[in-house]
């Protein structure tokens, strides 16, 4: 293998992992905006969210033809394979991150029209939320096993604030039937922010396994309580 | 490249597209049992889905392995290289499957646990999209481009059946505010179904794109219209 041929391997995956890192970026953009205009709740913000939402696709399908190219063109192994695969993983994980932005977008212009005001909660759930993925990401960049490992463990402390929520929402919902369909879009809402958390966490993951070359082991903190939640109604009826 | 080497590449295509179809049999099954307990409503059934979730994983496990062996030792390239990245995008897809039907599962345990019966459109959706999964693997087993369309336009009708079922939970919501937590579970499930649909649309447009050798460049039709759902509850009240 010639020293030219080594040193453009190095420059594409240079460059692989600058757009992955651009994409971090477009989706801290994202998923800010989106956390934004739930607070205000601004209506021309949530729309920009949308308009935004196909440069997230364009980028990936970037990231999917660069790295097709340098599986073909490089064939890495070891090391480099690991790092092609996980820029890969990590930017199937970022472009669900906007999805998510994108949804709750939609759902706070369906609250605009209604001219109903977001759950507060809604908007702490965001912000932690934003944290984890903008986390991760620096991780990513710095290669940082600790700060990857730290948003791993975070994610249980998402779960808890999710499940208060879902039960504030439900609560609302008994105490005034005409909030029950704007509830539901904010269960949705607090559905998205919690999912966008596991996508972080599928992050840090992945650079955990960059950094110690072994996938991680250790079972993942699973703690989506909502799933068997129902309040005792009985006593209120 | 001598004649060994080739065959035994082919051998590892055959084998991993083997291990595809073996997950996509696990995930009828899955899905299958989510279903039939969604309909019983049967808590041993749900129970057996979540017992086995941990199966789903570890497919999910030896076929990344797989990949990375196939990218690694034969580095492959064209359609070959085309064949083992479909293969790794249909098995994200069917364990993202498995993990829905998991979630059916918990909250059908939810149901069973309150006494309440889930709407009979639940299982309506359940088995179309079940069907779609199906159809999406047996189009991927018979490289059937045709197939794998049809599944990809059927999308739109399930998400017509999934807007007219969300609009149902939201009346038996206002109906009985007793029955809120329990609609909100099933909301929850069939926004997991929905979702099923998704994935097997994904899977379809990766046959398709293995079959045609390019991506399929349509817009894919997106019709989530619960996303701007509110009922009119004034005249109600």
């Amino acid at each position: 293998v010639s020293e030219h041929v080594l040193k453009s391997f190095e420059e594409e995956l240079v460059r692989l992992k600058g757009r992955v890192r651009d994409m971090g970026e477009l989706t801290g953009v994202q998923l800010e905006a989106a956390i934004r205009c739930t607070e205000g709740p601004n209506f021309e913000l949530a729309a920009t969210v949308i308009q935004r939402e196909p440069e997230a696709n364009r980028m990936m399908h970037e990231i999917d033809s660069l790295v097709i190219r340098v599986l073909a063109l490089r064939q890495p192994w070891a090391i480099d394979l690991r790092e092609v695969l996980s820029a890969l993983r990590i930017a199937i994980e970022l472009e669900r991150i906007c999805d998510h932005a994108e949804d709750l977008a939609q759902r706070v212009i369906t609250l605009c029209n209604a001219r109903v005001e977001p759950a507060h909660s809604l908007v702490n759930l965001g912000r932690f939320a934003m944290k984890m993925v903008n986390d991760a990401m620096h991780a990513y960049t710095k290669m940082d096993d600790s700060e990857a490992q730290q948003v791993w463990t975070s994610d249980t402390e998402l779960d808890a604030m999710y499940t208060a929520l879902f039960r504030e929402l439900l609560t609302y919902m008994l105490e005034d039937p005409r909030q029950i369909s704007a509830n539901a879009q904010m269960l949705f809402m607090a559905r998205a922010i919690e999912r966008i958390g596991d996508r972080a966490t599928n992050i840090a993951e992945t650079v955990r396994y960059l950094v110690g070359g072994t996938p991680v082991e250790e079972e993942r903190p699973k703690a989506d309580a909502t799933k068997s939640l129902m309040l005792s109604t009985a006593s209120s009826q």
